[in-house]
């Protein structure tokens, strides 16, 4: 059995972005026996989608992980819904900044994670790692990556969702406030953890 | 050389009060060669003051780092000054609660802060640690034992402040919206830092 | 033409809701010559999505605006989407709170509002009134209220949404840390201007 | 009975600044039968302190009431303190941007506000108002006048203090997040409702 976890990678005002350091740290090991294949994709409203749905198709996996950043966030959180807009704060890598653009035209306005959501963030309570589930995925290149997941395997009912992390310490180190932040370790053990929960609830 | 280093237990809403965990870490270790010698000071607006004074007493540190804990602080923070007052949100361990009362009867105002303020959150940044500045200590006992320990000193200078931390993980972990925090283990690297950046400056 | 416009009353910690003093003041007025039909909904997971649907039978309007009060929010925010899920922080008045249960049995997991939600924020801003547009509208009955209006008129496309609302002054005036306010009568000029802005693209 | 109101002009990333306003809007009125005499203030780290020893002198008031605006502010906020430093996190409007320099050299550390502050903040919770006490007024030039004037009337106990301004509404209305705000005539209420109260307790 194979999962799928997806990170990002720089883009905007974000430097050194978690999730491709937790993808980095997990690709190619198992995780209660299953192996985890790493993806980074581009953080492009033109590239994002084809590159979710080529890392599925690639891989396909019995479980799909997309990680993201989310700066402000104090917990580790994952979401409970992807809805079908690009609407854009910042520009992407290529410098676009779509407003109010479908993600997939004539898709449904939204996809609700498919991942034991629950049993993800009891599982973080249990180790003591802040969590919570979070109503939205905002409507950048994470909630595309998200919903993209979701689109494409909505008939096999894959489970797929997203976690958005909070800033690494030393990103926000020397801000005049600095955001709020988890370090590595605590995001990758946490992201482990979510893993062996969904994993738990897939055999059962 | 004796560094002495305060920490405050339980108190209100706050179950594992980081500071007690990082006096018991460092407690009667050496950093850059000197002696930290511990003390878990009362909550309590009765008792807080003699405490700290007792604690100078007792001791005769060269340098004084008092330790408390500010829920909702994203970073280590250092105190720029103690003012003259206790006026509490929360009563103290004795049921307690003064409103705007002095704590020292005729005392000045305030009193900034003895340590090298700037240098601590410089050596802050430079290990990667999120930290800042801050301008109120609050009016509670963290405020008091600032303001005690400048105003028990003021005459011979001892370099003394005070860092309000943020929450433990674990203490945040489960709350509906968890609140912002750091590992235990970080908190303690960086006193230690802000105890070395003191030293130091008072060897220079 | 008529317009409906909708409200709650006092739930959880909320004492004076402004949607129900806005539906009061506005209810059977006429903006731009079309005839303004309030209705208070009760907070019941039970009734609400009910009462919904009996309001659009009872005025068929040509144009439908649900209020709410969220309390923390700095501005008149229009909401871009609503979920199809009950999920409580607080009890509704009947004492329920539901967790992750559909609000429509076998509906879509999503709809986005069909007013125009662009149109209606620049109309704020034109009048210096501080708007945004908002992603998500939780999962209480605010949320639930705008997905059984959107569900139920779905085919028709009629134009649909929901304004989320700031606490009024009175409200927090005396809190500790007072929440962000706004005036009654700017929310009320808020509202006629977010209809006007409405009627004014269906005409166009 | 002469009251001098203060205010500053634009600086930083403020446009319309509520204290100008309210300056001009109270200037020459009577509160309670005393005369309200308003001066605007430079936002100059050079000149404010000046200026303000200045007014005092000219005005020979029975009280000062000085006032600022500070974005993120939910409430009117009375100061509780102000304290002997400049320290500032944007260029005053003569492109100076000191650090840690004093106000007053060799004056004390800080003073308390000897305006009625209590007295203050419940006159504006019976009015329905916002209102809360403060424990910072900051490092920039709001606190630099209050503690100039603090300073400058300490022999003879003038009372005097300063209350933070929350946003215009048009001032923060497009921004992205929008920031809290007050309407002006709300705040023009609630700075007469400070000084009737302080005429009250001056009067007793």
């Amino acid at each position: 059995m194979t999962i799928l976890l997806t990170g990002f990678g720089r883009f905007a005002n974000v430097e050194r972005n978690p999730s491709e350091q937790i993808v980095a740290a997990l690709d190619d090991s198992r995780v209660d026996g299953h192996r985890v294949v790493g993806r980074i994709l581009p953080v492009s409203a033109r590239d994002t989608p084809a590159a979710v749905r080529a890392a599925l198709a690639e891989t396909e996996p019995a479980l799909a992980f997309l990680l993201g950043v989310a700066p402000g966030r104090t917990a580790l959180t994952i979401e409970r819904v992807a809805v079908n807009v690009f609407d854009f704060e910042d520009p992407d890598n290529d410098g676009e900044q779509p407003v109010d653009v479908p993600i997939e035209e004539g898709g449904p306005a939204a996809y609700f994670a498919t991942l034991p959501v629950r049993r993800i963030v009891a599982a973080w309570h249990a180790a003591g790692i802040p969590g919570a589930l979070s109503d939205t995925a905002g409507t950048y290149l994470c909630n595309a990556a998200m919903y993209t997941a979701l689109h494409a395997t909505a008939d096999e009912r894959l489970p797929a969702g997203f976690v958005h992390l909070p800033s690494l310490p030393d990103e926000v180190a020397s801000q005049r406030a600095p955001a709020p932040s988890m370090p590595l370790q605590t995001q990758i053990d946490g992201v482990r953890i979510a893993i062996e929960a969904a994993v738990g609830e897939a055999a059962a």
